[in-house]
């Protein structure tokens, strides 16, 4: 096996297998960086020996080992995640690794850590207060600096309070190279943001799709560009250069402050519809025909997953930190406040239809934030869960794509059949897995014998909801009972 | 002339010369009403005898008269618009009167007229209180009822308050059948509603695109699909039919909501992005690549217009009166709220940077609330215009719809050509008229030598600002000085 041999190697080892090929170490190889680095180590054009760097704590080490045991770290439903990761097994030229001399070799390093923002929110979900934990992202960029060649390309991907290359990247690597002794002039720091979507096209959300890039200088500028016009299908998507790294950590917060208040908008009308018996769900299909409305959200459980809880919040602070200024984006804030109260109202939601609560076994079909991935980060169903445990005995859930619920320390049932002959009262379909959705599941539903079913999602079609057989059917948010 | 013919007829004249048609009343021939009349005048299938009614006060009084001479009283840049009008004198079939008897042989009545809400602002554009004029509407729907046949279609095209077909229409209509001792079961009401859009396709934003439907029971709905149907073009632009008239009146206010919160949402990044010396254009137009974002809104002098300005308090107000609830719908409230500081916003950003406007003669190019559109309602030029003229003595307007700006009772340029040799020291791009955007403008401005241009509204590409011969030109919200 390709896989052993590479677990035995060191650095030096690696690369002298992989000599003569610009060298990319990935820092980070979580839900972004070790998909960024199969997609490098299949770059489009030429050929590079790609490292991948975690930290030397549990998380790190069993990731890594995961790596260069032949088995890639991440669930999901795109089967280009095996193909590009199993190519490069054979190719050889991927190597995860904790020992931080990988920067010293590196042509190219692309900065892909967490950046987190601690969130305190009230017993109603909202959003009381919240601050942007920085120091293990400036760590994160001082070992690079401690490390780095004098002439590398540090390439910023993690989502950023926008000024962050300009006021905390490049002091901290200038300072660095200065204590090094090296020359200051000829590194290059550039910044151009992912645009990851897990799920089903994981690999081409990053190969084939947009991006945007910018550069602390023009020689910066030019490094990112060559950089991914290997790596990314320019030709059919072209790159955008903005005028500064702020000006695209910009572009990347305000992406997601848009997703994130687009959603927050709908929660508002979702309530709206339910008390004026309106069917929301038909009433966004009719608008979402207007091209210009074509990405009117659909109500749901709740917004989860690393992103779009959180990433609003980076601008504001933004303003704070490193301008000086005040907390003004007060929309962006309101919309992760209102998002995060989702599972509640959700939660309200059901109890208002069934007070009884107590009295059923819940079966939860789905944790994670997100459908078709298997990432329980932020997942809006463990609001829900917490809301639900309170009231009821008896809660199983169940999830395709995980086996043990870390942040309630849960296992979790991945196989469907086992459940078959549960008496459960109620089923709630918590995440948009393609699984819930076909013909078999509702099958599958009506063997088990539900006498009510709660899709909090909108997953079920109307000619779906008529073939099953129980007593009640509940699509939260104005669809009413049917 | 066949419009002298028609001015001198009665309606009984008129029905005479159109024998045989369904007759369709329309009933307001504002922005949306004339259009649509001249829309059911040339329908697709077969062929109707249109009546257009307006009040009998002043401003219905010139409509009429307009009209009923060959001329269309409103000012647009679609080309349609004439042939359409045209098409309807040369073939006799439209007519408009104030004469209310026009209601008794109508088998469709088009509810076209305004419903206003009163918005209270404070000195800072601020959203203070508001409240919904209703009582117009319910006269409206009275004179209908006091004479309609009983199985006349009414068809409600005005964007009302959600609840209002069933919680006001139907019991007016049915409570003056009562009165006139008519059957209560033949009448149909139902709400379709337009998406006109004033500017180049005008004609095509009602004849060509997406119709949501819906009626007070099946006979409505059929009613209404098949009236539809003979006037846009269903086989490419399908009818969405909704399962209730609240559903339907939902979906318009929900549309505009967003549309107006996409904008508010908008303003606060402008801010930020002004802070952080980013040119917001750039950043919006690389997001805009994405599929999912395509729809993010530009920075801006403002939101103007009927209904941007007003719709999403319609769904508040709604939940109050007819749903006995709260006006909780905030996020909507707030937009508007925003949206209407926008003037403020960049008459600060102007006087930031030119703290002299006292000194100098302005030249406004545009005072309607969008680009190549006659109309000045709520145009957020008008709050512009207030600021500038506490500071500045001399301020000229041009527009080329618009030659008498009946809000601030001014005269308005309405050629470019007399303003040449004037001294403007300060241009201000307003509205985004398509005349401003072209290269022999970029000459004219040359010609006048202003030293400053503001470009409000991102019109001026960056190749034309090359060409500009000026001290300064400045794009508000980020483009900085160049």
């Amino acid at each position: 096996m390709n896989s052993k041999k590479a677990k035995n190697n060191s650095i030096e080892n690696f690369l002298n297998n992989n000599s003569n090929k610009e060298v990319v170490v990935v820092q980070g190889l979580g839900f972004v960086g070790s998909v960024m680095s199969i997609v490098c180590a299949n770059a489009l054009k030429g050929d590079f020996a790609v490292i991948g760097v975690e930290l030397p704590n549990n998380n790190g080490r069993k990731i890594i080992k995961s790596l260069n045991n032949g088995k890639f770290p991440l669930s999901a439903e795109d089967p280009k995640i095996d193909e590009f990761y199993n190519r490069s097994i054979i190719k050889g030229n991927f190597f995860a690794t904790n020992d931080t001399n990988a920067y010293k070799f590196a042509d190219i390093i692309i900065v892909d850590v967490n950046l987190d923002v601690n969130k305190v929110n009230d017993k109603f979900g909202k959003l009381d207060k919240y601050n942007v934990d920085i120091s293990p992202f400036k760590k994160a960029i001082k070992v690079i600096g401690q490390n780095c060649k004098e002439d590398a390309l540090i390439l910023v991907e993690t989502t950023v309070p926008p000024g962050s290359c300009e006021k905390i990247v490049k002091p901290i690597i200038l300072g660095e190279l200065k204590k090094r002794k090296l020359s200051l002039d000829k590194i290059k720091i550039g910044h151009s943001y992912e645009r990851v979507m897990p799920g089903p096209d994981y690999i081409d959300s990053i190969q084939n799709f947009y991006r945007v890039y910018s550069g602390i200088n023009s020689k910066s500028c030019k490094a990112v560009k060559s950089f991914l016009k290997k790596i990314i299908r320019t030709d059919q998507y072209p790159l955008t250069k903005l005028g500064s790294t702020t000006a695209s950590e910009m572009a990347k917060v305000l992406e997601n402050s848009y997703r994130a208040m687009n959603i927050s908008f709908m929660v508002e009308w979702s309530r709206y519809a339910e008390e004026a018996g309106v069917n929301l769900y038909e009433v966004i299909d009719s608008i979402r025909l207007r091209p210009t409305h074509s990405n009117l959200m659909y109500p749901g459980v709740g917004v989860g997953g690393y992103c779009l809880t959180k990433d609003a919040l980076l601008a504001s602070w933004s303003r704070e930190i490193l301008l000086d200024s005040k907390r003004t984006l007060k929309q962006s804030e309101s919309a992760i406040s209102i998002n995060d109260q989702m599972p509640r109202f959700a939660f309200q939601f059901i109890k208002s239809h069934y007070p009884n609560l107590n009295t059923l076994k819940i079966l939860l079909l789905g944790i994670s934030y997100r459908g078709d991935v298997g990432d329980t980060r932020y997942s809006p169903v463990e609001r829900l869960y917490n809301y639900l445990s309170k009231e009821c005995k008896s809660i199983t859930c169940h999830d395709p794509y995980v086996s043990y619920w870390e942040e309630k320390s849960l296992k979790i049932e991945k196989n469907i059949k086992p459940l078959f002959k549960k008496d459960y009262g109620m089923i709630i379909i918590s995440a948009g897995h393609s699984i819930y959705n076909r013909n078999k599941t509702i099958k599958m539903i009506n063997e088990m014998k539900p006498l009510i079913i709660i899709d909090t999602i909108g997953l079920l079609k109307n000619d779906q909801i008529n073939l099953l057989n129980v007593k009640h059917t509940l699509k939260i948010l104005g669809r009413g009972d049917i």
